[in-house]
């Protein structure tokens, strides 16, 4: 079992590449909550793939059919079914990879898991291709979460050595909205140029890079979360990594932190106005698995997309000898771009789960 | 609702630091496993405070105390619940803390989430006192484990700058059990003395350090785990997240893999006798959320210990203005030395509970 | 949350009664299983209306659509979706209703619940309808099951007053087959004619009747199921329960079991060649909450519809006055005959389920 | 897995009949509710065995010890454990009936399922006596949802073919609290005379009978539950079918309502104040899986009490071979008067769970 996530809110995602439809049922939505369709489509458009240069050509509509629990542009409180029709596939890229399982990706390990009955062409249920129901959910949360105050805003922190501007200690929604509009989601246009010739170059070498997205979550209550396994961190991290090519998660400094003394990492609680606030937020929001009223802060890394133009060495799984495999069909040389807004969809499925105990 | 994890084996960690028993149930372990408790005490022993110099002063016996499920050296296929009786409390350290959040800690967290009801008293329930129970279910587990073939070994990887071997490719058990013999449980005894040195330096200012802990399961087969949330990235992570001070989960290069290009990030796929294996292990033993046959590896983040004996600045949640605070009691400078066996003890419930699917 | 069951299988439904179209989405099967579309399909139509004399006149083709999980004939591993469109629908037959609840219907509650934003056209996801998707998940299980040597059938043992016979000690495949192609399924071909006339009876006096239906799985090992929460009774009834119009679920002699004594209850075990079995099965197979190898029996009662063409004294909720109601549509006298499929899918999803682990 | 049960309160119930102890542990309570230990001790003991002349002569004092999770009177949020130490066992009893499994007993299927491995002494985990921990979990359940205005109580509705009065449309908590203190916790006395008088007829021919329990929730609001697998027959099924001996649970008229005509069977909507009621109860208080404000009520029957000192036919599992066995030790010829505040208790853990959502 699988592509199911959530306690309150039931999110199961299913579709394969290309089969028929790909699509996310939501079980546990309130009833009566309005979703604007429009910005809902124009949430799931930011990670359609042929927006800009960097990404690969393979065009989509991904315009979501929903199929029960939205009635006259409102929740009816039943589940949500809501699908893609997939269309433009060419399965045929994938004949020459048979038995040849692609470094770095799902095919050997779904080979040895499902015995080679699994429909992988584009990579079946694995492919980068499923996180457009993720989006789906994720975007009717964060209208949800929105009429709570809460907002949520990523943004790609860094490709290979290049690095964005951090988030401030307190990120407003306008520079969440003004991200979210950019073609390439950065907070700083001059690093975003730079990461974008990152990009660039790396494709132009038959290669590929990789990148760190970092997330907010602001307007959260203190109080929210729980004591060990039910902690925000878990509960967040759990979900973050379902989706692919995420290889680390950390919270506010993370891995920085382990570089610094207590005195310099812990946060000063302040009084500000009517609020207890830390003066400095490298706990990333989170004190304990609960959270303390500040934004949640966390940074995701996606490694280098595997599939790459180069000859690569691999094995024959049929004869059981070394061989070499090309990778033709179309490809991103960077995914972190179009996964910016599906950590954003995820990281809003999970808030949504969590405020509604 | 928060203190359980599983899906085939449910762990429930229960207890507070100075309650009358801390204590754990496990429910689904198979019948009929032989369980050393000699070999499970010295386990549990290796996570105690006292042990060495740059640990807590608070000694502890931690011996476990079968309540159900386990009879005649050998579980029963009930469950098992096994507890241990606190004793040695300095409750009246905590009394002058009254108001007043401790940064870093979840005393504030704690506070707005439970109202003032919750016993806090040595950190209650968030208390690093409950990965004890957590090492009884652990030790259990990575006995059955073993029997799998299944072996799961875990070292100081860094203390603020110092920095240990990695483990290698294929890591042995003998390798594991040098390791947890050790006072300091390191690979390179001199990177260990650097360790102890940076942390007994940070004891000496009223300061603390944190590090990073590597862990390795080996023996896994290819095959295990699954797509998107039931991968076994998000399976760990939500568990490993549950132990006090985790702030970071990588799996192998993690963020790291960000910093090169897929041409050297791609792990090849080579024949290595009946064996398909990978030249390299960047990926960390997963793909697709799925084992591949090489070692899961896998970094954790922990923060340094939020007690120091600095003053620091914070607020009386009472007048609501702003105070400092002083923290008397006994505290670890580092908590990453203890932490070893509980990443292992953790991984070990994870792992055992995916193989029993 | 509400329309999913299962630990091992994830099995999802959604759709209202007058929405785009009613699914199931099945997250755990197995790879590699085939299924036959033909013979599901022919399961599929035992529960559809319009089938003889005594059914609502609604006519539908219920054919299901995979879109995912399901290629060339086999399962592929990854989540199965399939859905059915919906047609024939006569929205306008439920204007009048508005505001006044049907009696012995959900419209009240649903009321109550989702503050009159549910789409509680033609019973919304109350509907009977929804047993379709049902269908579709537990013909795939049944197929399944059927390759395991585990064989499922219920057939009408009563309606109001009218008896068939019981099921035998060990009732044969053969005797399921023969059942399932009845236009009456019923054991006792009389009986099914006076129960027919029963039913017929009720509908001229424009009332309707309600019934029970008796299940049995057969060719389960003993062993199967587990202690408490975890027992096959509460399993299986938490998801018979989830059936439209079911008001009691009982195991073996069930209720009568209190009529007698210990000495008459208890079910002698004798040797039979190399198997351990009972003389009876007043146990309904089940010891403990553990299959013991007989067959696993149960009942289910079926209340009488509640859509009734008689006049009938309700409330107008805005008003907040008594009233009274006429339901005008097409509706069945007798849920009972369809159900007998859809008990027997729902059973076979929770033994699918359970022998999954 | 097995003995939790719960969606936002997990209630996981441990131990052996003749183990070191037994318990429970408690994740999900509120934080800073009042717990009465007097009361709840009072409450335990309506179930303890030595009663009256009705029930096995074991003693017991079965005072819960807490572990955890309740400090100064009050639960502090985090999980509660409490266990009561076993004592007064008479393990030899058992010991003549090695191989011979005890007909109407887990015995068999318990050797199937754990080989030989389980403590099955005194019935092992599937004891009776693991009701006392349930007791205890719903003891402290029921005085939570008194502070909200449900109550709910239950009575000896038959023993054999005797029956006591079915509860008025509207029981009144004054009616729990005079049955809750009876020796025969029934409503008429009279009736109860006769039960008992059947139940000791029982006794001298080294026979049992069973009864059935009839429970009644007051006070929960119209709109609680859910649609299909998350409707309240389900989850309160699915719990009560976890009590020992269970073999029948119905809602409202249950079974009878198959006997019925919808005309009848239907509970009209009146308005009584401000209130929308229903003329009749026949449903139980449930339509559609979901509350309507009337009083839940729903019915279980317990098979009579396997344990008989009657030589009963069984085999030897070791020889294969048919053989008789006499079951001596203490045994009640009734188990069905100290179900009573089992249901009750029972009913009370899925009322809470259901209400914390």
């Amino acid at each position: 079992m699988a592509s199911e996530y959530g306690k309150n809110l039931k999110v199961s995602v299913f579709g394969q590449s290309h089969g028929k439809a790909i699509g996310v049922n939501i079980d546990g939505l309130p009833a009566g909550e309005t979703i604007d369709e429009e910005k809902l489509y124009r949430f799931i458009q930011r990670r359609a793939p042929g927006q800009n240069k960097t990404s690969t050509a393979r065009k989509e509509k991904d315009k979501p059919v929903f199929l029960s629990g939205f009635e006259h542009g409102k929740t009816c409180g039943f589940p949500l079914c809501a699908i893609i029709e997939n269309a433009d596939m060419h399965s045929s890229d994938y004949e020459s990879l048979k038995n040849k399982p692609r470094p770095g990706h799902a095919d050997y390990t779904a080979y040895v898991k499902y015995g080679g009955t699994a429909d992988m062409r584009g990579g079946g249920h694995f492919s980068g291709r499923l996180t457009a129901p993720l989006c789906i959910a994720g975007g009717i949360a964060l209208q949800i979460l929105e009429k709570h105050g809460i907002y949520i805003g990523a943004h790609v922190l860094s490709i290979a050595d290049k690095q964005d501007d951090a988030f401030p200690l307190k990120p407003q929604k306008e520079l969440f909205e003004t991200i979210a509009k950019k073609d390439f989601p950065a907070i700083n246009d001059a690093a975003a140029k730079e990461m974008e010739e990152t990009i660039l170059a790396a494709k132009a070498e038959l290669d590929s890079v990789g990148g760190v997205v970092e997330c907010a979550v602001t307007g959260l209550p203190a109080g929210l979360g729980g004591v060990m396994f039910d902690g925000i961190e878990g509960r967040l991290a759990s979900a973050i990594f379902g989706i692919p090519a995420v290889k680390g998660v950390e919270f506010g400094l993370g891995f920085d932190a382990t570089k610094i003394k207590g005195s310099q990492n812990n946060d000063a609680f302040i009084i500000n106005g009517e609020k207890v606030e830390t003066e400095t937020n490298n706990c990333g929001g989170i004190l304990g698995g609960i959270s303390n009223g500040m934004p949640i802060v966390f940074k995701t890394a996606f490694k280098p997309t595997p599939s790459i133009a180069q000859k690569q060495k691999t094995v024959d799984l049929e004869k059981m000898e070394n061989t070499t495999v090309e990778i033709t069909g179309r490809h991103d040389p960077c995914v972190v771009l179009r996964a910016v807004p599906v950590v954003e969809a995820v990281a809003a499925i999970v808030i949504l789960d969590m405020i509604m105990e």
